[in-house]
């Protein structure tokens, strides 16, 4: 008789005990197993090797056995046959920010699980940035609830994402080694992003940084990397030094060659993904142990397009990976790196029951997936109710601004008797170590757009100490050059307070009000119309709904979007586009490579326009 | 001005943040590095690949930049060339017990260095079972009294190897949990020997076993695994679904397949890797990325004649492997495999500064080796003095037997008025489920040797209570046949109790005390004159004195040992010769796959004679 056994969501050592005390009993034919899946093949992905007609083995969420069919010497429960597909383990992120996907947990897995991704290792500095005490709680839930996917999450190291930022969250090393400690679920420090705050003790965020840091060695987690835009070899091997174990923002062969010498383990991005395998394979590269592929911001919409971790597989053998070392490096290689490996990234006995059924190898052609144990999905169908979850306030409520907006809030007032004022201006993903220096006109006492030269409005407004506290100034090819009309969004990387740009004060006023209704989202208003809102209630960040349903709202946005004439300029981001300017959500990161950029008012930068590489402030006009 | 640092010896996480605080300034030029090392090429192991003519920027013990010659902007102490040779990381042993070398850390260091072994994971199951309280203190002293090598050590499993063993040492949860706690140097919990502790709910070690498993999860760490003679597929599953995390005992190709697929890290010994390698290759192994190489036990007679790391290695590339994947299965591989990445296994920044520079690749041509940023050898001359320490009581006097032995300790008593008595018989590395039985003569009312049918006797004493508890029995096919010579050694694997055999009992008596007299070691007696000492002074199992010293008093043991006839038959081990039996060392072993043991007395035991695979005793004569 099988004693009752742990529930087998959250890993915890007590629990593990008694399920692999189970698990041995049951792999040696001494307890009944729960189910035996039998498969054409498996991938074994420590050896890299196939091996012809198998069977797993399944008790509870776990595999108990693999090896040949009809092998196994155990009672079993029930035999399922999938003798026609091929087996490998199922898919893990190593670095991936689920609230890109503007879905909550429950909605993400219930998407990518039939695209074979099982497990994630959470991103977490979004969310954190917004509600940081209840960070942990917040991805963990989801599990708890019935969902079959394995977040671990890493607390970011962003939080917040420099000295100049505050509110939501502060992580030090209190807080890291509460979370380390607490729940093992929790794998690591996740991308340490602010190198200025790393390698330069005046940084005011040094201490905190390093706290994070220190708190992550001592409970034996792994500290993520965030080098974009590190190319210098004095900067690489200061970041390797630093104890950095992995970046995943290089964009180029020669850079992923001078990172990965330095020891760091390299998780290749989609955008940059074919010209680097292309790249190294083209340069002899044989041994790709150290790689990992990751998906780090996608949105939904884009995964309902082109798919999910498989995706980033069929790049990855598009560009000419062996189909085997391209599903090692979403399985076997982000899982060792990640200290995972008794848990997730094998078929093998001891981890969770988490396999991918192909039609086919080279086209990746996924016929179901299971997770835990059990079918999830068939096709691109996923066949488990969504868990129904009661998203406490904490997390529906956190657009805390206690009074309308107006448009006085926007205004940038002259110096009185001035006919013209000295701006310091900004373009989105402006790196240069300089702001750029403008006269603006002045009018009715206020510093003025100047759209002939491409010059617009932007604003953040915090949402955390419910003052509505508001930092604004000018910036260049960005925003609507259609009149009286304003973007809102309140997901702004990584400190996710509101940004709004607009080409009045009063539209800018509109849209942030609509955000405070809403709880978050975006907002687009012309003449005085909410033309569209797309609604992130949980967090400011995400929807618990269908993906359908939000992306029905974001073709809305877009299709609105399209009326309005934008601004537009090429910066240095190769992902800077024209048109309806989306990634301004991530034009207020903070993190190297930029410099000047925009931040709530705060004790720190009272403007809001502050250096964070060298912690120079400087007035928005003068 | 650089700010003073850490002595960076043993690794702590509040130290290691000040001493990458520091690498970083010095890897960006703004802080003195202490020196730089040009080499004529460098192995990447992270990517497998080697760079022509680069610099390595050392700063107190650690690296803090690589790269190409000439490219490095700082200031720098000293500069060495060492243009001609080829640098590879520092080797690590994944899995050895310095114990079997024979020698204290600080003189193990000094021999196993210049081959190029700077790191070793310490299976330290040995002197654990001697004093585990002192065992951490035992492994790091060397390192604090200023040796370049860096020890870490993972607490044994097996201490006591079986419930049936006592003294010395007691791990379980609360001790497995404090070592991890306090000691970042600590890496896991060493091989998990004792395999039906493991599965079976019903054995009297399950629990304590399972404590230090869950306590390893839980800080975590490794759990490693030892199964020998496990080749039965429904074990192999189970062991690994129990949560083992790799294998050093695997003897043929097929044996490694049937354990590489269900997850286990293999970690190949010499003795087996000619003929692993060469199989797996003849299969068409090509991702050796799971794969280390091991020494597990070897003398410093053997290292000596052989080589330390650097002989396996060699062993790798005549087996066909390239010398660039030999040489990751003894750096980045292990370290990765046991979590170590941030200090070991690779050239590159935040890493101890350990590197080998070799002549030639092909042979392995050690010229040089540098530890802690500096050179420790030149060919195979140790430059650095050896570390002179006072190793206190606890580690020098370990053979408590508080009084005289005598010959009745040895007698095996009849039941009176019996001419024969049935004895249980046991053979070295008898591991059938039953021991063999056979009618021995009595005379003077004790049971009798029978050197006319192989037949000698074999005795156990305690070396912990002081009172010298002995257990006794007749065994088949090994010790003296000549008259009145006895063998005994207080290296008794994995207890470490003393061993003797003879063929009488006052020479066994005799040879007991000439133990008590040295502190352990071997000693050989013979008509009532000791032959042959070799002193263990330190833990019973090691000596603090360089190698040739205690080599020359072992050869001097096989001389002596050679004027003695010893008895002979095969075994079910391969590594069971005829000649002097050293390796009866190893036949007191406990663990899988061994049932029928002799022990000494002890309350589950009484007489010694246990099945330790399923706790039945039963008299020695009957």
């Amino acid at each position: 008789m099988t004693p009752s056994l742990p529930t087998d969501q959250l890993i915890n050592a007590a629990d593990e005990v008694r399920i692999r005390q189970n698990l041995a009993l049951v792999a040696l034919g001494k307890r009944p197993a729960d189910r035996i899946v039998r498969v054409g093949r498996l991938l074994d992905v420590y050896g890299r090797n196939w091996h012809a007609d198998q069977e797993i083995v399944i008790a509870g969420r776990r595999i108990a056995w693999v090896g040949p069919a009809g092998a196994y010497s155990g009672e079993v429960g029930e035999r399922v046959d999938a003798g026609n597909l091929s087996a490998v383990p199922g898919f893990g992120e190593v670095h991936k920010h689920i609230e890109s996907s503007h879905l909550t947990p429950e909605y993400e897995a219930a998407l990518v699980l039939p695209h074979g991704n099982t497990w994630t290792c959470e991103a977490s500095h979004e969310f954190s940035n917004v509600d940081g005490p209840h960070n942990l709680e917040f991805w963990l839930t989801a599990r708890l609830a019935g969902s079959p996917m394995k977040i671990f999450p890493l607390p970011g190291s962003a939080v917040p994402p420099t000295a100049y930022e505050w509110g939501g969250g502060h992580f030090g090393y209190a807080e890291q080694q509460s979370f380390l400690q607490q729940q093992l679920m929790v794998a690591g420090l996740d991308e340490v992003m602010d190198w200025p705050a790393v390698w330069n003790p005046e940084n005011p965020s040094y201490e905190r940084l390093w706290g994070m840091i220190r708190a992550t060695f001592e409970q034996r987690g792994v500290v993520e990397g965030h080098a974009a835009g590190m190319r210098a070899i004095d900067d690489i091997n200061a970041f390797a030094a630093a104890g950095m174990a992995s970046d995943h923002e290089a964009w180029t062969t020669q850079e992923v060659q001078d990172k990965l010498r330095r020891g760091l383990f390299i998780e290749l991005r989609p955008h940059s993904l074919a010209e680097i395998v292309t790249g190294l394979r083209a340069a002899g590269q044989t041994d790709w142990s150290n790689f990992a592929l990751c998906t780090d911001d996608r949105s939904c919409s884009d995964t309902l397009k082109i798919g999910a971790t498989d995706h980033n597989v069929r790049l990855a053998i598009q560009a000419g990976l062996a189909p085997e070392i391209a599903i090692q490096m979403v399985t076997i290689n982000p899982a060792r790196h990640m200290r995972l490996t008794p848990w997730v990234g094998a078929i093998a006995p001891g981890r969770f029951a988490d396999i991918v059924l192909l039609d086919d190898l080279q086209t990746l052609a996924i016929d179901q997936v299971w997770a835990d144990g059990e079918q999830v999905s068939a096709g691109t169908k996923f066949l488990r109710p969504v868990p129904s979850i009661a998203w406490p306030e904490w997390a529906t409520h956190t657009i805390n601004i206690e009074r309308e907006m107006t448009a006085d809030d926007f205004a940038i007032p002259a110096v009185p008797g001035r006919d013209t004022m000295h701006a310091a201006v900004l373009r989105p993903f402006h790196w240069d170590d300089d702001f750029i220096t403008m006269d603006l006109p002045v009018r009715d006492g206020a510093v003025q757009r100047d759209s002939d030269r491409n010059v617009t409005k932007f604003a953040i407004v915090d949402r955390f100490s419910g003052a509505g506290k508001t930092s604004k100034m000018f910036w260049l090819g960005t925003g609507p050059s259609t009149a009286d009309v304003a973007l809102a969004c309140s997901m702004g990387h990584d400190k996710h307070n509101i940004w709004v740009v607009g080409s009045s004060d009063s539209a800018m006023a509109q849209a942030v009000n609509a955000l405070r209704q809403t709880q978050g989202g975006w907002a687009l208003v012309r003449n005085g119309v909410v033309l569209a809102t797309v609604r992130y209630e949980v967090g400011g960040l995400m929807t618990q709904r269908p993906p359908a349903e939000l992306d029905a709202e974001m073709q809305e946005l877009y299709r609105q979007g399209e009326t309005i004439d934008w601004m537009y300029e090429p910066t240095f981001s190769p992902r800077w586009w024209p048109g309806f300017p989306e990634r301004l959500a991530f034009a207020t990161l903070t993190c190297a490579p930029w410099r000047w950029v925009l931040v709530a008012p705060s004790p720190l930068a009272p403007d809001g326009l502050v250096n964070v590489a060298t912690g120079q402030t400087h007035p928005v006009v003068w």
